[in-house]
């Protein structure tokens, strides 16, 4: 058995649902300790962080990924123990083949590769592990990054191992991330009788138009290759089911997905400004997701480029489509991130998996994108 | 104790919760058998309904009433059984007292001393009663009108008793009522990511513009003595729960509250226009609550004005507000209608109840107008 396997076998049989690590980062950090890594533990709350660093000095390039997974649903739906890696026909199972204990093995094994081949390397190589990626993303890297920032951590690079591909390995470069923004608002109206109108005040009346407003507006016309900023409201609740009474308050529930163009605090004083306008009673919370990340042209997005062209032979799609990840609280660091790991098909779903092709390739690949920032 | 409180109480001790008459039919019809009307029982489905007529030929007029009584609720909050006629400090207490079985004694005991007093009357005096007012009303009126436009049953004037009067016995004449229309309708999206919403269609983003402007929009400055037409959107419910999914589909009631003005056919023609003009995919369930009915200036209403005026010394409000009462399909037959009965702030409430003084009241004032109507 390679050693990626023996390594991802080892993570997926540690049941770490969000936010357990499970004894992952441990089982990781005393490899990296026996590589000669510096090795320290950052727990906040319930949530284990773990910082492994070889080398000193700039230029910083860390490996960015997380040892906790989604629940797995019930395991009856599984063809197998979501957490007893199995092989079938080349493929692992098991819930976080693919999304990510397989691409942190994969972190684990080119780092300790590369640093027995150049103990000497300029600059540092780290990695960041967090276990509350599918969680909260409170106690992970975004309170990791408030260390950082407070030590004056300069990070250059980051690679995040999250699964990109979307058909093969490597077929996608993710340079870029939206901004996410979720606001839960209650428009507050007057009870009453639907046959005494002038009683009441309607709340669902007084919502339609500012939020058809809202729906209907044009944010923009996209950012480089982020596709245009969308609002959709995704809950819409009021009344008490009969169809005589006007209810007292509504209850909606929209998200922004935003470029570049747009920050959270912009956003939310502009959406402000709409239901202000439209004379609106409402109690409005933000949830702040994330703002959005870009990697624009550059020694990192250059250079994986290359290597990517170079293991499939042809040149990666470049995108800043898709969800959010960790990475959006590493790039107001400073740093330069992209995300490259394995085909995402199966994540989150019952039968997770990972090729056995895929995972033994993936070393050699963030080996060689360690090699060409830190050796070149 | 007199005719009217003993006949009133006998009825509310029959447990006539809608739509079961619970006998208090059969004990009308046996005092109107023995009074000379010609009775007939018209049952519909589980719903009781009785036709008792005195004299032949027009002019007919028609009391009208109910048998049923809304569910009591919790027996242990009322103060004595809702079941079980009690007198306290000069109030009668009872599940249908005010609405309506102290009307329906009062118009018993009326017919009676008006046929005694003029075996020989011009015309028809009849009293129509339902058991499924307070319920469907599908089985009641609405279908005994369907029999009597068959047979080609002339009415010319109606009298209902329903609770109309708001402080004091006879201080307000109902000469109309709003139509009423509830619609179920459910616009048609594609579910999916807030992250992708060019693979999903979002139903809430649909209906917000179609539903904008019908909730704008100014039907009528009024008819007569009615409000303007109303629309009232009394339910909105779309969503998962989740603020990251576009729902598949959103569900919303509305209801309207109509004067003469319109018909149920013109504003579902309307409305129907305005959700394929914004282009959604909808399915759109109507209900038709019953068509207004106006009693304009005429014979009926000028002598109902002069009877209650003399009754109580000051002329009465006339309105065409409040609910809705089987008076809707009276109407349609080419009678004129009107409402007049108790004190209604106790009806659909614990202990409700009729003062003794207003109950014993009533039979003279019903017997005063069916003199006028029919003697004059
Ligand atoms: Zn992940
Ligand atoms: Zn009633």
């Amino acid at each position: 058995m390679s050693q990626v396997l023996d390594l991802t076998s080892g993570l997926i049989g540690r049941r770490s649902v969000t936010p357990d690590d499970a004894g992952c980062q441990e089982l990781i950090a005393a490899r990296l300790r026996d590589a000669g890594f510096a090795c320290e533990q950052l727990r906040y709350g319930q949530v284990d962080n773990l910082w492994a660093t070889h080398g000193s000095g700039q230029p910083v390039l860390v490996l960015l990924g997380h040892t906790d997974v989604v629940p797995p649903g019930p395991a009856q739906d599984w063809t197998s123990d979501p957490f007893v890696p199995v092989i079938r026909d080349g493929v692992l199972y098991g819930r976080g083949a693919a999304d990510m204990k397989g691409s942190v093995a994969a972190f684990v094994i080119a780092m300790e590769q590369f640093v027995a081949a150049h103990p000497g390397h300029a600059g540092t190589i780290a990695l960041l592990l967090t276990s509350d990626e599918e969680g909260d993303a409170i106690d992970g890297v975004r309170r990791v990054a408030d260390t950082f920032r407070a030590r004056g951590q300069a990070i250059d690079w980051c690679i995040t191992g999250e699964p990109s591909s979307t058909h093969r390995l490597g077929d996608l470069l993710r340079v870029g991330r939206r901004g996410t923004l979720s606001a839960t608002l209650t428009v507050k109206g007057i009870q009453g009788h639907v046959a005494y109108p002038d009683k009441a005040r309607n709340p669902i009346h007084q919502a339609l138009p500012a939020l058809a407003e809202l729906t209907a507006r044009h944010w923009d016309d996209g950012y480089e290759t982020f596709p245009p900023t969308s609002l959709q409201v995704s809950n819409f609740n009021a009344g008490t089911g009969a169809n005589n009474v006007i209810p007292g308050d509504a209850k909606v529930l929209f998200n922004l997905r935003y470029n570049p163009h747009w920050n959270a605090a912009r956003l939310e004083s502009e959406i402000g400004a709409v239901l202000d306008r439209h004379g609106l009673e409402y109690e409005l919370h933000w949830h702040r997701g994330g703002e959005p990340f870009y990697t624009p042209e550059g020694r990192l997005r250059a250079m994986a480029r290359e290597v990517l062209a170079e293991f499939t032979g042809t040149a990666p799609q470049e995108s800043t489509a898709g969800g959010t990840s960790d990475a959006r609280f590493i790039a107001p660091l400073g740093a330069q991130c992209i995300e490259i790991g394995p085909v995402n098909a199966s994540i989150h779903k019952v039968d997770e998996n990972v090729s056995v092709v895929d995972l033994e390739a993936l070393p050699a690949l963030y080996r060689r994108l360690i090699e060409r920032l830190l050796l070149e």
